[in-house]
């Protein structure tokens, strides 16, 4: 494999082998392709583009450049979820429990928030109690008895996707649909589902900002996930608002448990149910309607909720919190923002809101900052809503007081209040198969 | 300056800024720029282009990375010429003596060979006591005495170049248009004169393989030489075949000599007339003709002999050698190449022949090899000459007899012999003013 060789290529145009694109990733994380002829090769493939057999083949490389979970005990129905990330995002707090109750193995792995979005390992580690370290033994025993266990990541998984990842972030070479598909789905292989649901988020709050981008972004990810021997679907779903009404740890933990107790009709739960649903189809062969209405069933029917109350308690939650938001951890202090004047809102930008966040002390700016797990914004009123002067249009939550000026700033900054309404959002895009 | 801008910028097909090209300049040259982002930038540019504007900026920031060298004494009578590498080609040796008769400063630095194309400066160090080290003020000095020094590069000339050569050089980052121009017009403004003639080489043995690839090349230097302020012009020579009949630097020397005194009319002597009369009419504004009938008499008088014989006393060299030939130093083997049939050469490639020459010990594989200052290879048969079964093709030179199989071997795989003749060649493609 000589690297020169391979970027010329790529460069020119051409198809690169199976052989040269296992003996680049081979090496590169091994430590013996230095950085500056990845990142050529990087942007080569950012103009260049390439084949879906070169797409799979970086990801299925990728995918065992380290450890791999391997969940072949649970057949065909191990499932898993991914979510590009967004603000509010606690979709996979219902789902998991949701989808277990209705016979898939939810075996998950996720990670802590960073920047704008929050992080599923964060907001479950607000329950008390909570460990998000099993061992890999008591990881797979969980998922055996309840059907569900959601964990940090653990061992040396794709290392290839770090690299190349943090390679990226500093050379401009993120936005690629081939490197972006094969940086999500490698990660996705290697967590070892045997089915997989994506949830590309579009939106101002999105890294994709266009129901187009995202479509393509999805079909790509679909059709490679499936070369590489999987099931796999994926939904477009809106990030132009945060999803929910509760951005912040804590907080989303008790949103998700209303959803799962039937006490929410929002966004939140339309799309719970419509990945829950893709999930489940995937895992039994169900066709979109008899999924839906399964879903439906184990939401209302208490069975969901009854899985995520064995879940937390079998992962050292405490299960309280789930009857009792009470017991969840809150903020010492909360101030309201009021709307100025009448109106409606007409639009929210989705990053921003996670950037007040941010500021209430919820999430990290950085790797490694601590995070205030009641802190966070609770939105009385979202997109399309109207309002009266002086009515509630948001709490913020944080445990100092000195961070609601500026987070205040930042929520007022992210809305858009008009004096007439505006048409609706969809929520969900586009379904891809 | 943000480095991760500038990527972006130029990913996106945007024009970079003075400020942010200078900016990335200085702070390469000062290593504060990791070189993954410079590759990622450079394969950007690749595949983006520059503006006029923007490779001026980037040509007159890596020209000034370093030291410069300040030929302001001379006005506007200082001239260069570059050549952008070929086989046998010893046309400084003829040229600055020449155009120095005629009143041009020849203030020169040169470099010394690697690969297949030999350089200047070895071939100067085979004249015994040749001293290619001057310091600044002896070759301001012997500039003015006698109207040339041409002297190895000196001081800290552009550091910028290097990087960005060696980064190039390993990420296939070479071929673009931009980046080579400024490097080589980079290095030719900080080597200070104000005339500036490119002989850009086309052909088998050159880095253009085709007249239109070199012209455009050529077109863009010239109009960048221009905008920083300089005269320039170029021109398009043929380097299919060697240029003369010796390759390796005594005998290069030797055959330099020949056309000075008048005793070679083949293709050397017509490629070293265009330089000079090119030379000599930007420094004085001859035009063309005048210009060309000015060199031929300079040549023809002897006036350029002699002052080939006072430059290369005033630089420590044995005089002698110009008039006795037996004077330079010469091999301790040589053999004889003969035709095996009847027929005509109907191609030579120039890049095998250097390194057939290579082979011989004339040149360099590795920077830092030593050379055999007598070995090398004279061509008593070039392209589109006949030649009889027996008669000689060629003559080996080398100090150890162990060198001669692979070098005839080099040197018979370079050549064509066919039984009937081919077309006349170009010998100079185009001038661009």
């Amino acid at each position: 494999m000589q690297m020169y060789d391979l970027i010329r290529k790529k460069r020119d145009g051409g198809e690169l082998t199976d052989q040269e694109i296992r003996g680049f990733i081979t090496a590169y994380t091994a430590g013996q392709v230095p950085d500056y002829q990845v990142a050529a090769l990087l942007m080569a493939i950012y103009f260049r583009g390439m084949t879906r057999a070169e797409t799979v083949t970086l990801t299925d490389a990728m995918a065992h450049s380290g450890d791999t979970l391997d969940l072949s005990a649970f057949g065909t129905f191990s499932v898993d979820k991914h979510s590009t990330g967004g603000v509010g995002d606690k979709t996979t707090l219902i789902v998991a429990p949701l989808v277990a109750s209705l016979g898939g193995k939810v075996a998950k792995m996720s990670g802590r928030g960073l920047g704008h979005t929050g992080g599923t390992v964060d907001k479950l580690e607000s329950i008390p109690g909570y460990r998000t370290d099993l061992s890999r033994e008591a990881f797979l025993h969980q998922v055996e008895e309840t059907g569900v266990a959601v964990i940090g990541q653990t061992g040396n998984l794709t290392p290839a996707d770090k690299l190349l990842y943090a390679l990226r972030d500093v050379t401009a070479t993120v936005d690629s649909i081939p490197l972006i598909t094969s940086s999500i789905m490698s990660k996705k292989l290697a967590a070892g589902s045997h089915n997989i649901v994506l949830d590309v988020k579009v939106g101002s709050g999105a890294f994709m900002k266009t129901p187009q981008q995202a479509e393509e972004l999805a079909r790509e990810m679909v059709r490679i996930g499936k070369d590489c021997g999987r099931r796999v679907a994926a939904l477009l779903t809106d990030m132009d608002v945060p999803l929910g009404r509760a951005v912040g740890n804590a907080l989303e933990v008790q949103e998700a448990v209303q959803v799962l107790r039937g006490d929410s009709h929002g966004d939140l739960r339309e799309v719970s149910l419509a990945l829950a649903a893709e999930m489940a189809a995937l895992v039994h062969g169900w066709d979109p309607r008899e999924a839906r209405s399964r879903a439906e069933q184990a939401l209302d029917s208490g069975a969901a909720l009854a899985c995520m109350r064995q879940w937390v308690a079998a992962q050292g939650g405490d299960p309280r919190c789930i009857d009792d938001p009470a017991q969840l951890p809150t903020a010492v202090y909360s101030r309201e923002v009021v709307a100025p004047t009448d109106g409606y809102i007409t639009a929210m930008d989705a990053e921003r809101i996670g950037h007040a966040a941010v500021l209430l002390g919820a999430g990290r700016m950085q790797k490694g900052d601590t995070i205030a797990p009641g802190a966070g914004l609770y939105l009385h009123r979202k997109t399309g809503e109207a309002v009266r002067a002086g009515e509630r249009l948001c709490t913020l939550y944080a445990d100092e007081q000195a961070r609601f000026s500026a987070a205040a700033e930042a929520y007022l900054d992210a809305i858009t209040l008009s004096s007439s309404a505006s048409g609706s959002r969809s929520l969900i895009y586009a379904t891809i198969r």
